[in-house]
């Protein structure tokens, strides 16, 4: 990987690390009650404080020349400081820049906020409830033209927006059922806990403002800023560093807007490091609870299925009308059913805002279905992985949102990580009295984040160096390592001439985000065009030179030389110089189109769909209820593997990820207050939770096959089959997750 | 001017306020003699000196790992620091960094030097004498496919390179003339003076290498620097913030290369601000001897001209190959002269080394050329302006390169400005006892680098925002005022919406360098092209959705609007949201082509020529000698002016410095030793010295004329028309600049 060395070394140019002269440090302070409203707020001692710089409030916006103090990717509902009232414990309330973080984090301490507590919603079905406290008054404004595919329909009580999907005729279709089951499955909010926190350095010039941030979307935060503080996007700079994991912790616009506020108040360069335990307050993988109907034939087959999602939003909607999307027509699950109604949600509770994570909504969708597969499947007396067969969606088939499945492989994903833990064999192993083994599978589809854009610019040197101009982050995931493969490779270059620069939307191209699994595919398809734009003109220039057509010519090695005359040949350099040209540059683009009918959920989710399946070996404690993981096994449908080595990093990360949240991670709240903001309380999975045995496959295409992202698609099924082996086990479900021995005994006991 | 409240209001970030972490400061230790051999270098005691980071000296160089020693824009012969000798007073022998610049500049005494003075040569006339000490003992190696149009040759002695031009049939022309004139005339060594001294900020992360630096030529610096440490191009990256001045003096690499090698020893960030009198050792303009033949009809026409001319390229070689060359051929002036024969060598001497400077070589050739011609009209008894209209070049006439003349405007320039002073009037008058007035006109041509290339990118945001990717350096002309004036121009954008991009390597595009008056025409013509290939984009997309052909459609106001049909229209913003374009890239370039052949100096030498002229008149106090500039008229053909503000200060700057040229400005040695490195001893224009008159004219074109530069354009005839108007006041030339009241007395009693 380029920059492996940098990275393990500690080397690595992070966002941490910047210094410009005149920096100031902030600190925010935090409401410490879930729902509240602000009575005063007097920062008159704070601002005495030795080394404080600039206290600001939400009295310092909104007014001529100040910024805008609502922002949101969707809607306009979060506050940058909280003004009439908290929604909860942690909305920050005012922000402190000073000399020092210790004199920002002492000013905090005086500055004295009276607040009237209000009742609090703390979960879904509270804020459900009759008569339950409303954590928006009024409804928030759509930003102007984004996502025309989301209708705010729906919008009405605490609930923010509505997903809908409507698919053939539920009502026959269960009513031709032989069987219903209708079960009801949970997952809890959990942290993206990214090993470096959240980050922004901002510095006003004059009223351009340059924000250096450990974001996962420059252009996204470029363009929050600049509607922010009602300016050109050309007067907003944000560069982004390597940071250091996102996992959608890090998209759209974060604590950009507080410090660059702070900053334009203070007039002095201000930096904010998060603290770890303000990182669980920043932003959580939504809690859902997924009621689940399906119907089912004698002989197996699906017919209907009809589905309530609800997904807490927590206090600020954030990405949630797209996410409660895609999580909502991804409870379909990877099969062809006839018959679909889903009825997604996102319910605003007096929580810490839900937004993106890795998988998406899928892997709460998938742990509802794939558990239900399974117990279907046991109920009727059939094979899990031929229950599965038989339903799977194949070639050619209709998926739930009317679009025609194209490369579909799930059969085979499915059929060989089965065969890897041997899954036919020893199902449930009784190891002795305490002791019991038990396997599960689990298959998934995962749609990526369309339509979309990417574009990227290039420029090849004298010297056959190359820079590769993209907004693409690199966040540990290899991103440009394996961009540096792509742009080199139609130009015949070695990957150490080639250089990606780190995204600096005042040199850097538009690209969407980082983020949905799509940046091989989408910025590599943007690069590869951008590569063969050069590729034309050197073999122009080249060909002119030689007295060659250009259609004759190919590279290699840094040499133009002639198809089948290779004597007739020109280093790159040679051409630039004789030629008098100085650089080449050429641009690419990828955009992808669909999107679905905001009424029916009709049309077309995802530009492909990424395909995974897992499998999972585990042994549980009858004694004490807790879950030893044995062996995992997942495969994802890669279609052209760019980096081996960085494809099976990915999906052990997947792995690792889906091992813990099956087992071990959950936010923790009482009364509104979360209990474990800290690595002490909040469990990961650690190395010795590790598995003996984790292998990782990918599912190859032949020839000159598309790229197909695999950055998420085995974190769903993992979960979902370390689950349905903890039933095979235990011969009961554990439909709420994590699997704590708690719940395993809960489970066996009812 | 874009960016004007920020820097008269000191907020421009100029590379001296660049700060990094862990960034340590550099100082220089110098010799005191002109040349000497260095015996011994013990730095050990200034190793121990508090806050001492690093000790730098020729030791460190030219090993397995380490930079080469020396460098050079045309020939390696500069060493970054000295190593066996020191060939002026001034020369770098070794660096220091340190915590701050005092401990570096403490540390620089402990550093013991043991050195063998050698004879050194203080003049050309030195430098050529037989048996004179040689500067350097062999010959140093010319770059590898460096200026091919250079030949070599001639370099014996002290002569570092030669230039020749042979024209027609010399001696059959002086065999043809009725009087043969034969003068010589001396122009100084002078300093550049920018504002802001020569900064630099090196850092390494790993191989690595970003150096941020106030230079007019980043591609050169990045070249240099990656030659130096045998890396990819790739690997460095300079990074230019504006620049307070360059007018020469930071073309090609100055003190990069030494502060990039104290950062690889160091192993952290080396920041280096040269301080003022250092920057008096740092670069010069050329001083020249120029011995001027030149035989004449009775009639006043020019029949012949012989010339040698003799450059001080002090210690190192820098650009002065390519400088003699267009100082050589430009003593044939802006005349129609059949037979020349010229000879213009670049010699070393024990000085600080000479390089580009405003004018690069103009100013001494036109200070010859245009005396003498004011010489050779008086002893014909031909008005001088009627002298210089029977010889001046026009349309459709050959220069003694061999090229044709277009837009030839010499007589018009020539007419304009006597007219401007009443030329014809009171040419000379006496005021009273001590007083007289005297007038004088120039006119000169001047070459633009050729061949040259530029490269520019742009993109449009979707906001209607203007990147403009560009290479060429913001020093105080307003060059990125202009260039986004012209991006601005093809796509009906406001300038407002268009930011030009600070020079980054890493980023921008090619581009040769910013001085020889060029950016505006090339810069400025690759961006229109970038700027019509996002125009044909944008208009393309939009013709789709409006379903009009993208040629019936027009930008005006950020709209695309159908021509004859304004209703038919669509914003721009509009276009992007509809097609889902996040932004569209483009890119342009300008190479030109040209050269001249080593051995008779024929071909094509400018692209296109910069034509202009001056008059003055000053007055002359016969009993101090000092002279006073009365009035100044200058003009330049411009083509085209995209601001005229700008414009105007251009030029306003070259008559400032011309008249600076002309009284004041000398660098002085003793013994090799310069005696005036500040600014009490070393004089230039004060405001009490300004004219009271001083106007500036431009000669425009009619319709869509090509823009010419005019950076420099006037500089050198102001110089020469003082100097006639002081001989015609006087009745005596001075033939050395500066015109100093001693040179004046001496002149009137010779």
């Amino acid at each position: 990987m380029v920059g492996a060395r940098a990275r393990v070394s500690g080397r690595v140019d992070f966002a941490l690390n910047a210094v410009v002269p005149g920096m100031t440090h902030a600190r925010l302070l935090r409401s410490p009650m879930p729902h509240a409203r602000i009575s005063s707020i007097d920062t008159s001692a704070a601002e005495k404080m030795p080394g404080v710089v600039a206290v600001l409030t939400a009295a310092d916006f909104d007014r001529p020349g100040a910024p805008a103090r609502y922002y949101g990717a969707v809607l306009r509902d979060q506050p940058v400081l909280c003004g009439e009232k908290v929604r909860f414990a942690g909305d920050p309330v005012a922000a402190v820049a000073a000399e020092t973080e210790e004199q920002a984090a002492a000013a905090l301490l005086e500055i004295e906020v009276d607040y009237e507590p209000l009742p609090a919603v703390g979960s879904v079905a509270e804020a459900l409830a009759e008569g339950a406290p409303l954590v928006h008054e009024k409804p928030p404004l759509p930003r102007e033209a984004s996502y025309a595919d989301i209708k705010f329909h729906g919008r009405e009580g605490n609930v923010c927006t509505k997903f809908q999907l409507r698919s053939g005729d539920v009502e026959a279709g269960f009513a031709a059922a032989d069987h219903i089951f209708d079960n009801t499955y949970h997952s809890p909010a959990v942290q993206h806990l990214t090993m470096e926190p959240h980050v922004v350095l901002a510095r006003f010039e004059g009223e351009r403002l340059t924000v250096t941030s450990s974001t996962q979307a420059p252009y996204a935060v470029r363009d929050t800023l600049a509607e922010m503080f009602g300016v050109a996007s050309s007067k907003v700079r944000v560069i982004v560093p390597p940071i250091g994991g996102g996992y959608g912790g890090k998209t759209y616009a974060k604590f950009e807007p507080v410090t660059a506020a702070l900053a334009w108040k203070a007039r002095r360069p201000v930096k904010l490091v998060l603290p770890r335990d303000e990182e669980f307050l920043s932003l959580t993988k939504h809690a859902a609870t997924i009621r689940m109907r399906t119907g089912v034939s004698s002989d197996g087959k699906l017919l209907a299925r009809d589905v309530q999602v609800y997904f807490d939003a927590g206090a600020y909607t954030d990405i949630s009308p797209r996410l409660i999307k895609n999580g909502g027509y991804s409870t379909a699950g990877p099969y062809a059913i006839p018959n679909v109604r889903i009825d997604s949600y996102a319910v605003y509770t007096n929580l810490p805002p839900a937004g993106a994570y890795r998988g998406y909504g899928v892997s709460q969708a998938a742990w509802a279905y794939e558990q239900q597969m399974d117990e279907m499947a046991e109920a009727l007396g059939i094979d899990p992985v031929e229950f599965r067969r038989r339903n799977l969606l194949t070639e050619g088939e209709r998926f739930a949102t009317g679009e025609i499945m194209r490369e579909a492989h799930w059969r085979e994903l499915l059929d060989r990580t089965a065969e890897a833990i041997d899954y036919d064999t020893d199902r449930r192993v009784v190891v002795d009295e305490h002791r019991v083994r038990g396997k599960g599978v689990a298959v998934i589809l995962k749609s990526t984040i369309t339509p979309s854009t990417s574009h990227a610019a290039m420029r090849l040197d004298a010297d056959g160096s190359l820079q590769v101009l993209t907004s693409s982050v690199e966040m540990g995931q290899g991103a440009h390592t394996v961009l540096a493969q792509l742009a080199a490779q139609p130009l015949g270059l070695p990957v150490s001439a080639v250089h990606v620069t780190e995204p600096d939307t005042q040199y850097t191209p538009y690209d969407q985000t980082t983020s949905s699994s799509r940046t091989t595919r989408a910025m590599g398809g943007a690069l590869t065009s951008a590569a063969h734009v050069i590729r034309e003109k050197l073999l122009k220039l080249a060909g002119d030179l030689l007295e060659v057509s250009p259609t004759d010519l190919e590279l290699a090695d840094g040499q133009v030389v002639a198809k089948g005359s290779p004597g007739v040949r020109m280093s790159v350099p040679e051409v630039f110089r004789r030629t008098r040209t100085g650089s080449i540059s050429g641009d690419g683009e990828v955009i992808t189109s669909g999107g679905l009918d905001p009424e029916t959920g009709q049309g077309i989710a995802s530009d492909h769909w990424h395909q995974g399946a897992a499998a999972a070996e585990v042994e549980v404690d009858l004694g004490t209820g807790k879950v030893y993981v044995r062996h995992v096994h997942s495969i994802a449908h890669a279609g052209r593997v760019v980096n081996p080595k960085l494809a099976r990093l990915q999906m052990h990360g997947s792995t690792v990820f889906g091992i813990s949240h099956a087992l071990y991670e959950e936010l923790v709240y009482d009364e509104g207050i979360l209990t474990n903001p800290n690595l002490s309380d909040y469990s990961i999975t650690a190395m010795g939770d590790m598995p003996a045995q984790l292998e990782v496959e990918f599912l190859e295409d032949e020839g000159e096959a598309e790229i197909h992202g695999l950055g998420e698609t085995t974190l769903p099924p993992v979960i979902a089959a370390i689950g349905n082996a903890v039933r095979a086990a235990i011969g009961a479900p554990v439909r709420t997750l994590p699997i704590t021995p708690e719940r395993v005994l809960e489970a066996r006991n009812s």
